[in-house]
């Protein structure tokens, strides 16, 4: 793998699954990371990205060095031919070079702006980092996607599925401020990569991207949707049509036991952080239903399965 | 020791002093943090304590990961049953349990708000840690106590103790800011475990919350106080009666050479940072009657032992 | 060496760059640091001295505890005998004195406040550790002077280097802001210490204090000054004789390819960051002329260069 910036930079997505929880079923003991160093560079907070990639690294023996990306170092600039007389003090150009020099792989995370979907959508920051480095970028949630995530979802559907073809439903919550779509595109990706009956549940509005959803099933009714379910994967997201808005929604899309009663008693999952009682309520999280701290301990083993495997293509 | 949040989590305090100056005696070979990870979330400012914990993990062979709670990652909710619809991101429930699955230990610093004297004394903060995590929880100082600073203070204590049983004075000193009880509490506490004559001096309206003095006396003539003393411990607190109050003080209480005449040429400590010429004049810190340096450097070595010992008790 | 401050700690600049770049041809199997701590504190941003200094550290085998000094501690009283009542926590005096405990080596940036020149010709940031720490103070940018880089510049030079007496020319530069005279002072510095033929040429009113040209050659018409130069380091820094201001100034100093035309095809190096088309222009950055990449690559080995030989200093 020469770099991870979206879920097509995996070629078998079953083998780098097993990898991963061979990962975790095993203190590792070879270092692949020894003499190498990991540079991470947050645009965004971060916890569970944050500490699990840096963990991750270091149980491979890499060396991590942790930046906040403007507030520790400098603004950064991304157009090209900009004339630099404000208040950007160094192009990504010498940065990402530079960088590339320090660092052995470059992990980046950058949210979007949701004010222009067309910026968004090319990846500036995250594609310039890539044209401009010299070494393996790893995506840490970018403007559209967040792979390590999507990576970490599918290991644990994989651990908790006892179905042959399980039902897994994606569906729409509401949240008080504007998100971005990247965990849901990434996840809906993923699960087109999976052996899984997949179905998109949320308000009219809410349609994720038609080049992410690829023909994925978009049921606007949630009751419906939710029926016979194995897992449920409940995110927020912005609108994609109404770029980046908070649209009213009539009917309440909040998760909790009662929405369950038709499912096959089913799964929860989130990819954390979640707002109790908006996006699911107690009564799911508390209970045996939830499996969304299994899931942010997978993203240990996703990180360190993708840093694993940029490091052996580099010794190739 | 499972955990370490209040000095009674401490069995036999002589012995763990004797291991942490054995520790700082030689340089420890024995690694048995190997392989483990310390997570530091600070939701306050922090010199001594951020760097003595890190370098005490490490010099036990721990991996350490610090993050500066809200700034890094998400701000937190404490309230059981919140409908999150405001500026909080993420529970303390999942914090908590996630921080648990990439870290074996979690220190934790979370000063008082000052307002609110119930919430203070609950130790919402740290207990909702000790709550929802699984791994042990280690202070790093609290709304109402600093037990790391007291064990440091023990051992200092003993390191120049030439008395059978000396008299030690902590004596409340003024401040521009209203400042948490933590400190003086702690180190009453652990007084009250060692064989020393101890007695607190303040002005009226700052005794310290009964449950603390536990029949400690307390002398509200500053010079009687300090009459013989052996070792001063200065610190400012903020009124407990008067909660969280900056209350107006008839005399200087500031202490300079001319107050330790009296005194058996009293070693002064303090757990710095000290503001000079407020709360200790320049004629003290500077001379040899001064240890404050001396015991900031036991900080490594009482962080060292209380992780040791947890790392131990984790191996049974 | 016991301290990297200002440029005459190195007794011979040709041995510590040989050095430098013998670290830099091997990966280094000695780890002379193996136990060894470097603290690095930060009064001001940065990217490249916070990670290169970081990696340096490492690959001697140290151990990193790095700090934004008053965003993650207690802001600091550099002022001898202050009655610290107001917005400063913590004086110097203790701070450098703990620290020396916790750290083998103490790293510092701390740039100059632009205001008043006394103060900043005083290092008083930079002059108080050195003065209150006992371990050894490594400058990573001070007000007056950047050693590190200076270094650095020194290596570049002799890698790119192919004529026997090269001519360097140092080029001042616009910039919307108001920078120190850090990094040209010390590359004034260094370049008298090389086998080079040096001429700084910059507008009237931005002549470098007389003590750092110390006989330099300063041509103010740069047309003439880049005739025939081998290499061109281009650099911004507010006015000394009128102190931190921004002047006016007639013509364009801005560097680009036209500028280059009667040079011997020189080299371009910068510090970096670098404000494109207002410092340097596009045409040259992504030319071959220039050489700042590689300069910046050099860091990390001007900087294993300096702390290795402080190590080796200790063990005497």
């Amino acid at each position: 793998m020469k770099n991870y910036i979206t879920l097509s930079d995996i070629d078998h997505v079953e083998t780098i699954i097993r990898e991963a929880r061979s990962l975790k079923s095993k203190n590792a003991s070879s270092k692949p990371g020894k003499g190498k160093t990991l540079g991470m560079l947050f645009f965004n907070n971060s916890l569970r990205t944050r500490l699990s990639t840096e963990k991750a690294a270091k149980l491979l023996g890499m060396e991590v060095m942790v930046m906040n990306a403007d507030k520790d170092g400098w603004a950064l600039e991304f157009e090209d031919g900009a004339v630099m007389n404000s208040d950007k003090a160094e192009h990504i150009k010498e940065a990402a070079a530079v960088l590339s020099q320090y660092c052995d792989i470059i992990a980046v995370r950058a949210f979007p702006g949701l004010k222009d979907k067309e910026k968004d959508e090319s990846e500036h920051v995250l594609n310039s980092f890539k044209k401009y480095a010299s070494v393996p970028i790893v995506n840490l949630e970018s403007a559209t996607g967040h792979p390590l995530q999507a990576l970490t979802d599918a290991i644990t559907i994989q651990e908790f599925n006892k179905a042959e073809r399980p039902k897994v439903v994606l569906s729409w919550a509401p949240h008080p401020k504007a998100l971005p779509q990247s965990v849901a595109n990434s996840f809906t990706e993923m699960m087109q990569r999976l052996e899984v009956d997949f179905v998109i549940t949320n308000p009219e509005g809410y349609d994720l991207a038609p080049h992410i959803r690829n023909g994925v099933k978009v049921e606007h009714d949630q009751e419906k949707a939710l029926k016979d379910a194995d897992f449920v994967y409940i995110k927020n997201w912005s609108s994609y049509e109404d770029y980046g808005q908070v649209l009213n929604v009539e009917k309440n899309w909040t998760v909790d036991q009662a929405k369950l009663k038709n499912t096959n008693n089913a799964k929860v999952m989130h990819c954390l952080p979640v707002r109790r009682n908006v996006v699911i309520a107690d009564d799911i999280l508390d209970s045996e239903n939830s499996i969304v701290i299994h899931q942010a301990n997978n993203r240990t083993f996703a990180a360190q399965a993708v840093l694993k495997r940029i490091l052996e293509c580099r010794k190739e």
